[in-house]
């Protein structure tokens, strides 16, 4: 299916991963088809698409997707003028790059899904069974609609996370990737715990931030993140997806910072608080009970072990120390595009009985956030054949203390 | 429906706009309810969530919504953890931010708009006509049928864009953040053309972009930009939505800068092209052709003439030039958060008849993305009372080039 030989491209192309790595992929996805009784796949899920196929590009503000058969590459279909963006990132020919015209953008007359119609009955997928991923935030209701309406003979089922939970065992061309976003990541924490200080305002320390996750390590350089990075202080850190602001550190404050490096769209977020002044004992218990959870959770993370368990392991001495958390503690991490840097399928949490693998990565993220206080310790681990999980991060794992 | 005596709020707020002004918004997008004959609507784009009701939060990942009705105020509905972010920033009273249980969180036993239904028949909305914007990012076709299934005896109705189109003509209040913003983009144009040189990477030069974007101007701090900063160079600028890599520029490439600043969530979107070495007369040409139709296109865009006049003044001198260009060539601007800095209403285009009206806020984006070669010049532009456009910002409108 990728024979190289054959095909026609015409730009050079520097994709992330090897032609067996995407063959890889395309195969564990065709057979997660057959399962689901899917003769053809609509991908379009950024993350997905790029898996599957290398493309990349800030483009998945307007619809796209990814058409995959059982007996054919897969075709890219999106905007026009993104086909140029397309045709230079993906492993496939360039005839399997399909654009659309400009008119039909946020277009009140037509739909772009409608152009997808008449592309797949010209394949011959107009009464197939069509996998559409129904939860996804580039698959809006409208677009869903639109493609019932324009291929009336057509089954579409609902195939929502079918590729993401191909990516959750990680392969070691990936694995590579995650340690060069986790140093990115180490880097970032550490001018943090740098320039932190009483009266520093919090953007000029979110610029310095995006200094050190584009500059990279070691070569490597940085992508942006799915996320930018959080960064609430004292009462507010009770909130966990506020933004910076203008607005000086101070002292007898704790701040939390969720950062993560990103390497070619690769994560490995790492979370850590500062606290400027002498914490007062409430906040030091927690620190304790939560990084003895969070070591706790650690040891369970083996293959064999279950989701569930590592949500058990961590809640225990949180309950010893009379702290309730009711969040997941965890979700799986990889390849992202915004607005998350999760992948959506395993959740770190006590209904959640999916058995861990070797390969399988996740942010292990146990953050607290109470009525007017907020800690952040976490981790990105790898499930090893063996033994505990791996953190792909090397620092300490406190509360850090700026007297 | 703001009395504020009535009010209670735990938090300081630090709300970007008066009360006046999100009075206004309410009032505006309550008359728009009316003429669509609707009860009630449900906001899920973040942008409409922030117009109305002042919520800033990383938290679109997940299902979130404001819900509007005729006779109380707004309420803010989300994840549990969610809701402390948004009684810190929405300026309703507390009580009207409600939270669901964590469980819910991609979840493929439950969805959050199960938990949403029984909160809106509790208000007596479950055989309400309610409105739901069904094109947009945030609001899946997954989301729809849960809660069109959970809601059998409501009509839901398609009100895209219904509040989009509330927020095209802007306020004294808007149009200052974006001023700001623009002079945030102009710092930024003033570092590429400094720091782009032969052999510089990407990266680095990416890094400093944000450096200039987040500390902002004249004490107004930067927030983060909705689209992340584009700028491909030689024949890869032919794609419009590639980010950058690790790559040094090259002598005798272009390469175009599309970014924009960023304050309180606002944009003013600014694209120039950086030629190092000596430009060829292919683009030269297509930058005389490019700036006289930017300058007719300006001088078109008045209180009166309609979305599709500025398409045609630019159209005319790229005619005369041989270029072809299908593409929209502008898009409202504003508030926004990611994927799109778009408002996703107007398109300056041939088919849009839309009667320009002072107030309103353009992007006016006429890329030129050819086979083997990209320039764009843009400006962020002000429909006035009377003349022609205010452009935001003040900056050579011309090819840039370093020899």
């Amino acid at each position: 299916m990728m024979d190289t030989a054959m095909t026609f491209h015409r730009f050079h192309k520097d994709l992330p991963f090897t032609a067996e790595e995407y063959g890889r992929r395309l195969a564990a996805t065709r057979a997660a088809m057959e399962r689901a009784g899917l003769e053809a796949l609509l991908v379009t899920d950024p993350s997905n698409m790029a898996w599957l196929t290398g493309y990349d590009g800030w483009s998945f503000y307007v619809h796209q997707g990814v058409i995959i058969q059982h007996d054919a590459d897969p075709i890219w279909w999106g905007r026009l003028q993104d086909s140029n963006g397309a045709v230079r990132t993906v492993w496939m020919a360039d005839d399997c790059v399909w654009g659309y015209a400009d008119s039909f953008v946020q277009s009140t007359e037509c739909h772009p899904m409608q152009d997808l119609a008449e592309r797949l009955a010209y394949i011959g997928l107009d009464t197939a069974r069509l996998g559409v991923e129904m939860e996804n935030y580039y698959y809006s209701a409208k677009a869903h609609a639109a493609l019932t309406a324009a291929l009336p003979n057509a089954v579409l089922k609902d195939a929502t996370a079918l590729v993401n939970w191909q990516r959750g065992a990680k392969s070691d061309e990936e694995i590579l990737f995650m340690r060069r976003a986790a140093m990115i990541s180490e880097k970032i924490v550490d001018g943090l715990m740098e320039r932190v200080e009483p009266g520093i305002p919090k953007n000029e320390v979110v610029a310095q931030v995006y200094v050190d996750a584009l500059q990279g390590v070691d070569g490597h350089w940085g992508d942006y993140p799915a996320i930018v990075p959080l960064l609430p202080s004292g009462t507010d850190a009770a909130a966990p997806h506020l933004t910076w602001d203008g607005r000086p550190f101070s002292t007898g404050e704790a701040t939390f910072f969720e950062i993560s490096g990103c390497y070619r769209r690769y994560h490995a977020p790492l979370c850590r608080t500062i606290f400027l002044g002498k914490p007062d004992d409430t906040i030091l218990r927690a620190e304790a009970a939560l990084v003895e959870g969070l070591e706790a959770g650690l040891d369970v993370a083996r293959a064999g072990a279950r989701a569930c368990d590592i949500a058990a392991a961590l809640a225990a001495p949180l309950e010893r120390a009379g702290i309730a958390r009711s969040a997941r503690c965890g979700y799986p991490i990889g390849l992202s595009y915004p607005p998350d840097w999760g992948e959506r399928t395993i959740s770190l949490r006590a209904e959640d009985q999916t058995v861990l693998q070797p390969g399988m990565t996740f942010h292990f993220m146990p953050g607290l956030w109470m009525e007017d206080w907020g800690l952040e310790i976490t981790e990105s681990i790898l499930i090893r054949e063996d033994g505990p999980a791996e953190t792909f991060c090397n620092r300490p794992r406190k509360l850090y203390v700026k007297p």
